[in-house]
């Protein structure tokens, strides 16, 4: 009944090559493939600009001021895992900073969200260790509660299994959940496939209401000029 | 007596020659050129170091998590124009991304203002189109229910009327009425042209007390100093 | 009985060898070297990535968009320290800006926190005069109410004595009490000293659960592993 | 053009049959008799549960921690009148306690909206004084600066110009143009006039679905039931 | 692929029996028997002092600022359901009114926990009809868009899946998943059976430190008692 | 070195009647007797409708999510004192409910200042034992990691030394440092008695702009009158 205290070692991730295909999109492209579901909230933001990662969820519960568990997820990191934290309550401690970025590495990973806090920006920038957190604080966390390593949580009010694929860059961070993550990299295929003719014809002078025939839909929905 | 549905094709925009000499000023001149009026809430913030940006008002009242009307505005855009959204609820939705970019600037726009949010950050930053906004998410828009383009808006705090001058910058964002574009420009220049004497003098050690006067209306208000 | 309207001309700073070894180390290290106490609230930021300041206080109690009081703080500045600006009650305004800067420059001081707002920021970091702020605004204040400086205030949370040393950077801003500097710079150096040789064994694939030896106190809490 | 230190003796009230009309009605009624626009931010909150006025405005710009321009307007208030108090900054200070209540009713003023903050909240509550405001705190202010009285202002993210007619209750607040008043009042009673009606309706089990016929336009948007 | 645009009309209800056992706990007590997980976030508050409701969840995800969703989750409502609104974007507008909750109690439902706004406030509590909203506003809302019923939503930071016993009241909003409703319910009544013991000891001025037998465990971790 | 860990028994409480005597005035009042300072922030809100404390502080510094440290304080509680909760971060769980509640009314405590959250608030507000918190929620707290009691802390940006008189009710909660508990009384009597021929003059229509003699003041600054 209880889902503190527990570790699964064994997770489905998703298709390493959907993974792969995912990561070249933007997180924008694939929230609209996903039929603009699955985002995490806008308060997660790159501790630098440009920082983007793509990867395999293994998933923390922390407890508030507590990263204990950060130390158990870290075994169970493999190659092209991105690690996503969830807390318990709401926190902007720093549970996070060089030191287990260096280890986080080490066994593979290539980013980490984390609704907290985060320090030691500057190394991590230095690292090129592309995190995507609710706040940056020097304040430490204490090693004493038990959370929980690869369960299902709420991460910044998106639902994260072990496994699914997240994409996160500048503009967000997305959650693809394993089982769907080849169509949803078709879908964001399409999608991209379009965007230049568009851009083309947009930056020709042709407007959106003309180009995506709009123009009737405003005048049926009572849309009126005036001079 | 419904402001939502109309499109207003005419507008009044600041005489040019002040915009020009508008755009010479930083927001925080403006602002105290106009005697501490007419800024934006400072949540607002350029998507990138450096974003600055003057121009005429296009306004745009738009619906949370809708988009439409940003198409109807791209019409309405002239050379020298800057749009600014306003939202009819708080939402953080990325209703702009970088097609719209593309279009509005192929129809003149210098900028954009929105009390929302946006997307495609990255793109934007290398097309250096400076947008100031009030979060960045890559939550895409429906177009379903209409708002209106070029009626006064409240923007972040500010009324904005079509024509306004907006002066945004990493200070922040300020609307000047197109009425007193000239003479705002006027007190903004009167005002720079005393800075660098005062920076001179403040940099050779005279203490601001002394430059301005201060320690007798100091003292008349009670001041003590202690040892 | 009242704080308002006074300013103490002799403090007490923090002795300047132990500020200059405490400025050798980041504001995570210290605030650990402290006990993990002492840290301003995370919604102060650095205006500029890679803002670093460390000094002895010069504190100001400021009234709400009321920066009088800096100009009288101006003249108490001694070379090395860092004022620190308390507001009577939340506000985001632009207290401060490059004119302001130049002077407290030419007084020697290497920086500013602040628990408001600041304006100018592009020329701030031009001239690479570090601030902590809560905000960014172009508002200017007025000069009209007294408050204090160089008594004891509550900024950002942490209770700051005219005098203490204050390490400031990206993640975050640590007050440490003058009288215990050089034991925290004692204790910041013996953390710091055991870092590297972390590092490289967390980033040579040794697990923090095996180099902090903390398998045992994880199966005492109970936690248990599932395949 | 400054819009600070002024005041307005002579303004056009709205139509006192119309504000009477319109008092009969809650915000959100009138709210959507308006197109769904006119609506302050919904952290404005009554001081006590049941609070509701409606009245002519009588506006006020205030400084951050200043209240010397509510002694201003209390002069201009007449019977019937609700003042509106914007600040030109975020401010929670408690500008506004049971003394200026005593006052602005002696005057004839029905209530208050304050973007900011009030004190004595007991005395008010036992005034039956409806207040409707941001923040609650003792904090006192200075009466240094001046704003302005009766110019039109922006009051918690609604455009507001002196006479116009301000309905306020549990609900929100809501802000109707003097010169629509009549047409406003209309449309709430022809809206009220059939919510007996569906209400019966739907408490007898008939579904909105039906009752507003949505099923159509559900199927035509690619609704999908599954079993 | 797509979670948008579809309605579940069977969902697995959690037994019927365990719901009417869990009812008789508050949140705090739930949460507790549950490990301390499932807990929404505590921004959402009853509109009124005492609300309390729990029932089995019908689920809907909205658009910010429509909410079309409501009239089809009406149909899904069985006696005994609590609707669980969530948003697909942080929303305050009012998607919630007395004709809802007319229509919501005709068809069995106790209670509404919404993730957004809600209106009406006033006839809600005279119908004593519990809601638990994040705000509430008189904006209304348009129908315009589809989201989708009786999916697992995200709902205040806690996931929710159909049929799961949601129990809300003062102190917050705890999600028990239908599995595990029964055992729950026990593990709340064994809690329980031991506070009034608890109590009775406390009041009769024996300390926590001995009752609890801390004070063993606090010497081990270091506390030190000065005169 | 460390102020983690401590407890000090042995504190020097203001004069029992200086408090009695401030206990008659509301927090507005002391606050204004104090000069406007020692106002914790308005988040801090009562649990209920009218509560109201004043008491003598027994500190507290909590970890975020870990309440352990009540227990302690309970046995450092004497009749007639307030505790005053800290916490090291900023933090929304329910630190503190109707069993600690009850432990420290057997030890004499008649109030709790909390700048974290509390639950169980239905039982709290049956026991009419007045607590002022940042939130409510239903989440509970670890007993694992140690804070202090009885050191200076700084509770909602107030700074509270053990002993210290706290005065608490719906206008928010002001600290009287101990050594002055008396003189703020006088002050605070001193206000006071000219408040009700203030509120008769009011009343009668006089107003303030002749009562308090402002119009030479405003005149002075520059206030324009038009018709």
């Amino acid at each position: 009944m209880n889902n503190l205290g527990v570790v699964y070692r064994n997770i489905q991730r998703a298709d390493r090559e959907a993974v792969e295909r995912l990561s070249q999109f933007g997180s924008a492209t694939v929230h609209e493939a996903m039929g603009r579901v699955g985002l995490m909230k806008p308060y997660l933001r790159p501790i630098y600009t440009g920082a983007k990662a793509t990867g395999t969820a293994v998933t923390v519960l922390l407890q508030p001021g507590d990263n204990w568990m950060f130390h158990v997820a870290a075994e169970q990191i493999r190659p092209g895992d991105i690690v996503v934290a969830a807390v318990t309550a709401d926190s902007t401690d720093g549970f996070f900073g060089d030191l287990l970025a260096t280890s986080f590495r080490a066994q593979g990973a290539v980013g980490l969200v984390i609704d907290g806090g985060v320090r030691d920006v500057r190394d991590l920038t230095e690292m090129n260790f592309p995190v995507f957190s609710k706040a940056i604080s020097a304040k430490g966390t204490v090693k004493a509660t038990l959370g929980s390593v690869n369960i299902p949580v709420v991460c910044a009010g998106a639902q994260v299994n072990p496994g699914d694929v997240v994409v996160a860059d500048d503009d967000g961070v997305v959650v693809v959940p394993a089982a769907i993550a080849g169509l949803v990299a078709d879908a964001a295929q399409k999608r991209e496939s379009h965007e230049a003719e568009k851009r083309d014809k947009l930056a020709s002078g042709v407007l959106g209401l003309d180009m995506y025939k709009m123009r009737e839909g405003l005048a049926a929905a009572g849309l009126k000029y005036f001079d």
